[in-house]
């Protein structure tokens, strides 16, 4: 009997804790696994000793492991911190193994994207160096589906969900007045579209819109713009645009930067947003009444109107997780092969780490039209069964459910 | 056998339609009404003799009628039109009447706010100067709850759950990092902060958020501001916020009166940016991380997380307003009576429209703290029986199955 011990980091997803929950449920019915830590904010929580025993807060409550399930963001906490190569910075690492030695910790699992997915690497090459004997497996999540090696990201299908729900409702929204508008949506996505193009799922029977869709993988030409929104507003009324927040100008620079706006009345400048600025071009150059919207951080949060497909994904993912580690896989990722769209199939396995830390997968330019202000359909199809289901929650005087580890354990973070 | 008219008008909430779906299965079934016409776009598509026949969509298609009562917004399209007195514009006057005339509209239903309460009222008392046989009933709808006469508006419900739900989100995703930030976040409502008040529901066993609220009945300082936030902080290093879009300093400015555009036809101020601008002051003076959201028009709209109390009392009113129109009420709001909170009960009742139109009812002050940055526990539990419960919304592909004019009518609007 050995001890394994979980971290979480990165943003926040809707269903990391679902890859908690379920790779905590697996290792709390396996005979090789004594005590199950967490640690707290990542890596950083290794870095500081700062772990919780896992094993004593759910072993007798399966049903926090429900509940987590289905609670959004991250139970353990999370960081943004990046280790240095041990040929710079050998501490940190002599820090971490020492631990997990003394805490006999024999897997490790890390839930990130890209960038956790550096960590689960420089980690893994270490042990390997030091012939350390410890199983180090990545979990991925991110809604910026990115992650190479993979079909797609756990928290992806969840966030697309959202964006396509909320889409729809906001078209109800704009459609309602007989007056030229445009309504411009911004969606997160700094260098990969995929979220963005979830807008073009709330299109149904009688919703054509998002009419345009801009997505980071196109260059962004303003003039372009322009001339797409007047096209549009010649056969309706109300336009609405989907954009990503990452998109950017023929120089490279962020649309959200390309615009000074007002100062405002405490003389400084206001944060600029995508939405925004292209919200005050189109203003000033169309003189419609505009209405820019920042989805923001319900994307990534918004349980209550989650993917049932993506948590259980994720929930095996976890699963599957410990079974691999515990099989003696180490170094490697969790992945989700496809299979087929309709209907979907799909199985869970992994693939080798180096493949695809501190990489970005983007769309493919043929899931993008010709003019790069719209998806194809095969792009639709790919993202449509990552949306499908939803979730059982349970409401407790009319909010959800949640759980926090500052409920469980007394004195913990805020 | 006469014929009766609806209209919406106004801005959206998500349980408006469920009103219209009332109040149209009781003129469906009653034996006194022949056709129920629709107005499009409010009071404008009587002026534009913009009428659609509701009998011959709904007759023999009562599915519709349970797909209408939980689809978000305005079914009918709505308007900001105002009317002019008639002894200012007797010419609109004439033209609504002869075509009301004309058509046998014996019942006249006008779903909408404030703004249009006025339009009730003015055509009401045209009604009586010409005595002109007609029942004018106005049905309450605004996500703001600032109608005088009743209770609370359907729509409100709906909102404040949207925003308890959001905020309880919100809070799971900014407690995730080791580092102090604040967040703030913005709620509708210019003058009356109900809703704003609403994010305090999003409290539970483990989140003690918003730790601080801002409503527009009481006067903002800046100062004062970020003694509160620094207060916080020395306790807790997620600093949540919410803050209403219409707060005001000493001087009557909005805070984000820099970014005020345009008025509105009805004289309001088009505001912009009261979390931004809060963000950039934090953020300049107290040196944290801060981010700004706006919850924008999801809070009118997410019929996905609305609240089924809600849902039902809209329906109710709509059912009874064609019941007491059909008595001969007119000239009256519809209203809503509560006895107790808790268990909650209320009948649905009817009012003076005189005493209603053209006012706003604002928080008592006695439900706000001394200190002006909360609401008191007498104000939660005004408004948790109204959240309470979900709707049952059907899904298809991923997406909510909502109805849409546009799909049932060919070339209509957009």
């Amino acid at each position: 009997m050995s001890n394994c011990l979980i971290a979480q980091s990165g943003g926040p997803t809707t269903v990391i804790n679902a890859s908690l929950s379920g790779a905590i449920a697996t290792a709390l019915e396996s005979t090789d696994i004594e005590i199950i830590y967490g640690a707290i904010n990542g890596i950083q929580g290794v870095l500081n000793e700062n772990l919780i025993n896992l094993t004593s807060i759910f072993l007798n409550n399966k049903d926090y492991l429900e509940t987590l399930k289905t609670t959004p963001s991250m139970f353990l906490g999370s960081c943004r911190y990046r280790l240095s190569h041990y040929q710079e910075n050998e501490d940190e690492y002599i820090r971490i193994f020492d631990l997990l030695q003394k805490l006999d910790i024999r897997y490790f699992f890390y839930i990130g994207g890209n960038d956790s997915m550096d960590t689960v690497l420089k980690l893994y090459e270490y042990a390997q160096l030091k012939n350390i004997d410890i199983n180090i497996i990545g979990i991925p999540k991110t809604i910026d589906n990115d992650l190479y090696g993979t079909d797609h990201t756990p928290g992806f299908g969840s966030a697309a969900k959202y964006v396509a729900t909320t889409m729809l409702e906001i078209a109800h929204d704009a459609y309602i007045y007989d007056v030229e508008s445009v309504t411009i949506v911004e969606i997160m996505g700094r260098n990969a579209g995929w979220l963005t193009a979830a807008s073009a799922l709330s299109r149904n029977e009688y919703n054509p819109s998002p009419d345009l869709i801009y997505l980071p993988e196109v260059t962004f030409s303003i003039s372009t713009f322009l001339d797409d929104v007047r096209t549009v507003l010649k056969n309706k009324k109300n336009v609405i645009i989907a954009v990503s927040e990452g998109i950017r100008s023929a120089n490279e620079n962020y649309i959200a930067a390309s615009e000074a706006l007002a100062t405002d009345t405490f003389g400084h400048a206001r944060l600029k947003g995508t939405a925004k600025t292209l919200g005050h071009i189109i203003e000033r150059t169309l003189k419609c009444k505009v209405r820019s919207i920042e989805l923001n951080v319900l994307q990534r949060s918004a349980m209550h109107i989650a993917s049932l497909t993506d948590i259980n994904e994720a929930f095996s993912i976890g699963e599957q997780a410990v079974k691999y580690a515990l099989d003696g896989i180490s170094g490697e990722m969790m992945t989700i092969i496809r299979y087929q769209n309709d209907p979907y199939e799909h199985k869970i396995f992994h693939s080798d780490i180096k493949e695809i830390a501190n990489r970005e997968k983007q769309i493919p330019r043929e899931w993008i039209n010709d003019k790069g202000n719209d998806i194809t359909q095969e792009l639709v199809d790919y993202i449509r069964p990552l949306i499908i289901g939803e979730p059982s929650i349970g409401y407790k005087n009319g909010v959800p459910i949640y759980i926090d580890i500052r409920h469980l354990i007394n004195g913990f973070g805020n």
